[in-house]
């Protein structure tokens, strides 16, 4: 099959073998895929990842269990065992043994086909384009903000950092009425913010004050930390939405002094995010930069990285 | 009044000038007080403190309002102006214009008088002891813990650190019945939780494994707070009590990746730590290793940082 391959630097391969699902598994006819900042990553060496890329899709079932076949579906990430402690007690996304659709040991979605546990799978509704379907793993990692800190209408909240993941959290953040700002360098995407009803602050117009009651990091820069961590009040809370590619120096003493609440996040709920896009609550249309075939997969990331995209999409199958 | 004033280092003086307390203070003749990890910080330049240090103590108000003139009392460390935002809001430890006592523009306690709000003040039992009241400041932060995390019997919960703070951290997680474990690098002080029923685990004989459901770090170092983040299972909870002196190069990828929430703990609540030891239920006598007159107390600013001694206190008045 035809495939973005990486093994040191991302090439494309147009026989590529082809995935061979076993039991339990769906094989999957890739339809569309988006390119996201761990994609970018991981080209540069992050997790010394090799094989196919991709983890955002979506696609129809080609082969696999009769509940399944046919439907226009897309997939959760992580693929576990069901077996370990993790998995018992209601973790499996953090399970022992899994392995990580495009990110770990699983080749992922820049393909013509992929293979999938079945039980990863989430069926569309009609009312969710192939375009929209492909923001809803990220999507699902932004709502996991809300879900994970109770926001109020009361609160001031900002958002450190204006790419792709910044866009989304700070749309679900503008759903609970709060307070909200987005701090960032890149115009484009401050604009697409300020076009949508919510304050987008350059980095150096910022006054930073220990004031807002919680901050979501979505920059994943050291620097970034420290600018959510000078913008919280005492006892405020922050959400880590990046990670952080390398050992990066961090002052944790702001944490103790000011009594502060640090959540990680990552993962979110697939059926939130697709519910979300089928009631049209948030855009996602007008984040999408470009789309380009398969075969211009090299050129598409090197687009990604540009700061006057937003999302790159590509086309694969129909 | 006799008094021990760093300034650059640390000295006793005979002939300190006398606190002057004005409206709304209490001059408290110091009976007994303790030297804390933060005093030994100070001692070496944190904060860039000068004037007395100390402040954890017990004493007897020597003037004041009638209320208070002649009780037995502690007081809280914060000194507040009950004005700013964080005041109004109820957030007065984390008072924008607060100074600290023995810590932050506020002389302390290791001095023959010490003038504090008289809002601060806390009125002792007959049932607490001198030397036991001199721990009310350290086991209120201890007691911080378990009212930021909610500490179930089935829990696995690891403290990292024998020092002072741990051993009062670990004896008051005890008291919720949660598997627990002290990880250290001081034998002396693993046997004291050894003889507490209380595991006692040297850092040397440990064999990291990610499934401690919370952590309470308080060693102070990077070390220990890179062991934490490797012992917890995923969405577990890391609380830390130490501040760290040093800008230390922590890694927070973990954070993301494992969704982990960190707490960052102070201060904690005087009364309960009161009435935790007018019940006699934490052993904070035996902690004592010795206790020296103030005109010793260079000496026993060393002999605190002697790993063959736990807690040491400085006799001041009668």
């Amino acid at each position: 099959m035809r495939a973005l391959c990486l093994k040191d630097t991302l090439r494309y391969e147009a026989a590529y073998p082809d995935p061979k699902p076993v039991d339990g598994e769906a094989l999957v006819a890739v339809r569309l895929a988006g390119i996201c900042a761990t994609d970018l990553e991981l080209a540069k060496g992050y997790m010394g990842f090799t094989g196919v890329p991709g983890h955002e899709f979506v696609g129809t079932v080609a082969k696999g269990s009769r509940t399944w076949r046919g439907k226009r579906v897309v997939a959760e990430i992580n693929c576990i065992c069901g077996k370990c402690d993790m998995c018992q007690r209601g973790l499996a996304n953090h399970c022992r043994r899994r392995t990580v659709l495009g990110i770990d040991r699983h080749d992922g979605v820049f393909a013509e086909q992929v293979v999938v546990p079945e039980r990863n799978l989430h069926e569309l509704p009609a009312s969710v384009s192939d375009a929209q379907a492909v923001f809803v793993e990220p999507l699902a990692a932004a709502l996991q903000v809300i879900k994970q800190s109770r926001i109020e209408k009361r609160m001031r909240v900002a958002v450190i950092g204006s790419g792709r993941l910044g866009l989304l959290v700070a749309q679900v953040l503008k759903t609970t009425g709060c307070d909200l700002e987005v701090v960032g360098r890149n115009e484009l995407t401050l604009n697409f913010c300020e076009k949508r009803g919510i304050r987008g602050t350059p980095v150096r117009e910022l006054a930073p004050r220990a004031d807002r009651d919680v901050i979501v990091e979505c920059s994943g820069s050291p620097a970034g930390l420290d600018l959510a961590l000078a913008m919280l009040r005492p006892r405020g809370t922050i959400v880590l939405k990046s990670t952080y590619a390398q050992q990066s120096p961090v002052n944790l003493t702001p944490v103790v002094v000011q009594e502060l609440t640090v959540l990680g996040s990552r993962c979110g709920p697939f059926p939130d995010a697709i519910a979300t896009l089928a009631r049209g609550e948030i855009d996602v249309d007008s984040m999408i930069t470009r789309q380009l075939p398969l075969d211009r997969g090299v050129e598409a990331f090197e687009l990604a990285a540009d700061p006057r995209s937003i999302k790159i999409l590509l086309k694969i199958g129909s």
